[in-house]
């Protein structure tokens, strides 16, 4: 029992570093999107580069795809969330249906798939590896973005 | 003294769990594919689809990947391989280098990112969750192959 409940807080604590992150990237907040993450981050995004090495590197990333939707109602809804968390590792995977408003005022949506691994640090639980990307269809090249 | 043992023979297991992947990837060797995965494996694989739920769907998933390139040379290099490990989880990521040889004979390649997270059974390491991707230029939304 004694573990059970243990397990339980880690995942808690966990769940709240995923929805801090969300809440975070929605609201543009630079600084608490970066807080986020280990210093020694790699991340694979879904746009622009095929890694970001460090922080510093991926803080400028962060930076520019904030500038690119400036002030728009960014979608980002988190389904079929699965966290498996041993000792002081985590990774956590889920579905996420992101998307902003166009130049129409209609909101555009599309699915897109994340791995999150997660290192428990002296300052908490933290990002020290990301991986977010959409498939493609291997016949035409094409995005595939619907579930 | 132990631990670092301990710890560097744990990362050669997993380590030696990624080669034999390649090696039967390579070899379109579906059973021993499918060997590297537990049960409960949830993929978020480069083509076709968002997520494969599980050995079953995935595994007929991988029969049709190796029926679309049979007999090719398959060219899967991997690159800047990190293994972070504690406890009974682990996760990898990598650059990887994939192609084949087309029509005319030529060797074609691009660059791909990989996720592995991985849980120690007692059937020893075996990957739970996978993720491997191309990044996208957001403008064209064009596949970037390049490093």
């Amino acid at each position: 029992m004694a573990d059970a409940a243990l397990k339980l807080t880690e995942e808690d604590t966990i769940r709240a570093l995923i929805d801090e992150w969300v809440r975070a990237a929605k609201t543009a907040d630079l600084d608490a999107v970066a807080a986020c993450y280990t210093p020694d981050i790699r991340a694979f995004d879904a746009i622009s580069k095929l890694e970001f090495k460090g922080l510093e590197a991926y803080r400028a990333h962060w930076k520019m795809c904030m500038e690119m939707m400036p002030g728009s109602d960014m979608v980002m809804d988190l389904h079929d969330l699965e966290i498996e968390q041993n000792g002081e590792l985590a990774f956590v995977h889920y579905l996420s249906l992101c998307g902003g408003t166009d130049e129409k005022g209609e909101t555009q949506t599309g699915w897109m798939r994340a791995t999150v691994c997660c290192r428990k640090t002296a300052d908490g639980w933290k990002i020290s590896h990301e991986h977010y990307s959409s498939p493609f269809d291997p016949e035409t090249m094409q995005l595939i973005n619907t579930r």
